[in-house]
């Protein structure tokens, strides 16, 4: 199966309370494609960058099984950057600096090889080159989107008309409630189903995940960790690994959705250990199949 | 197996999103001898009121099987009073009026009866009169202890004396981190069992609840409502349904405890619904069953 992964690859500058850091890669497709090729070897990635972007970080893609036919690089141009700095309650940050850069005159055109994948996840972009992806897919099994405030508040009816083409919304516990306009979730999920998903993914950082259909919902916490330094990509890392499970194993059941959030969750919770893509890389089948473990001891009990 | 609970008897006025109510009957102990009714019918309550307290309202829990020997009836004073208003966000709210009244000079003497309790629920109250409770027990098997910040902030050394003597410390997460000084509540539960405690519970509202051990944590989801009136007594209602159901069994095995962590959590989900015990005092052993059945049905994966 193939995964179309689409986002931005950027530089971030973070301050965390427990460190800062200096123009490291960030960016959501490079979370999520990090992620996902722990899952499966045929990803697609779609982005652009400038002729800033170090030759390595694509090529430790690459050896990772990420196709990058679709990565545009602008050689007069510098790749997107982002600055940072979280609350000592780290579920709150403020953004100090965004440069679009490249990012500014973005057209995703499609390679005619990545125009039948079959699963997609259309990280947080403007709403417009989501839609501009989604018009040139083929086949597509299952889309996921993900998307934040800044796109409720400048680009709501854009934002509306991609939600109602996809599958999958992944948004947070305010975010829900911004789009929906309800305070209870449960409400906020039924409005968000009458928009055109069939799933809603509710990110809570360190609170967990809730998957959500009209008919189910499933509660996955987040692991309580010793260290977290850094939560830049953790919801990136997550879709990453959600939508990675779902290619991988091909089955878009909400039994195995509830799989796919533990995965995802497995992702986040290596993500915020190190600042950047520290952890990311030096992952394996082992070690995430171990952690994810973890969540069924956390939160296994009978009656 | 006899349980004793601690803690006020209560008038509050409340002002929630949804609404707004006056003198209404709260305090944390009410909260937690009527949800543990459900489990036993052997409470030892312990509390002060004034002249101005409903008499209807003590029958209807010795009707439930609470005994009233230890509550403690002032003729010239007038009951706990607290008024408090909560945010669009109802994690968080403010506290417009306390007036301790007859709370001012509560010596909480123990009836002889009520002295070999095995199952202890400190509700929140002054560090010195949990203290002042459990130096009169002769035969306690297992003490719960329930605080807030604002002992941490006017009582720390007598807050961390009481603490020390407990098997069971209940606070919200950034109550663990203020006590610990410690960020991640991993590491805070850490600092906490050096305090004394063998188990902590953090409380984390519409986010559910941890419980630790040294060596186990269990993470327990709130269950998602459509309908939330009133978070006040949530936690006492969490606590009643804990201790109650650990009374019940009479097993303090970390696999009970979990169990009664679901039981607790499904006593607040009835809490919030309503305002004051309008939910509380009307429910019944199936009703409480099918509902942490649905604990059950959100948390339930297998990888």
């Amino acid at each position: 199966m193939s995964l179309l992964t689409v986002g931005t690859v950027a530089f971030d500058d973070i301050e965390t309370p427990f460190g800062k850091v200096e123009k490291v890669v960030g960016g959501a497709c490079t979370y999520i494609s990090w992620a996902a090729s722990y899952f499966i070897n045929d990803i697609r990635l779609t982005s652009i960058i400038g002729n800033d972007f170090p030759a390595e970080e694509i090529k430790a893609l690459e050896a990772r099984g990420v196709n990058m036919e679709g990565l545009k690089i602008m050689e007069n141009g510098k790749t997107f950057f982002w600055a940072g700095k979280y609350h000592e309650n780290m579920n709150q940050r403020d953004t100090i600096t965004t440069d679009l850069n490249v990012l500014d005159d973005f057209d995703p055109e499609l390679p005619e090889s990545y125009k039948d994948s079959q699963y997609v996840m259309l990280g947080n972009l403007t709403p417009d080159i989501q839609l501009r992806v989604m018009e040139q897919l083929t086949n597509p099994k299952l889309i996921v989107l993900d998307t934040m405030n800044f796109w409720m508040d400048v680009a709501l009816d854009k934002l509306k008309l991609a939600i109602s083409k996809v599958d999958v919304l992944t948004i947070n516990d305010e975010e829900a409630r911004q789009l929906s306009g309800e305070y209870s979730l449960v409400n906020a999920a039924k409005k968000i189903f009458e928009m055109g998903p069939k799933y809603l993914v509710i990110k809570k950082g360190e609170h967990g995940a809730m998957l959500m259909s009209e008919d189910n919902i499933f509660y996955a916490p987040a692991l309580p960790l010793a260290k977290v330094m850094d939560p830049t990509g953790a919801g990136d890392s997550f879709a990453g690994g959600f939508i990675g499970y779902l290619t991988k194993t091909e089955d878009t059941s909400f039994e195995n959705m509830k799989r796919a959030v533990i995965y995802g969750s497995t992702m986040a919770s290596f993500c915020v250990e190190e600042f950047s893509l520290g952890k990311m890389k030096h992952l394996s089948e082992h070690i995430i199949n171990d952690r994810a473990q973890r969540f069924v001891n956390i939160t296994n009990f009978t009656l």
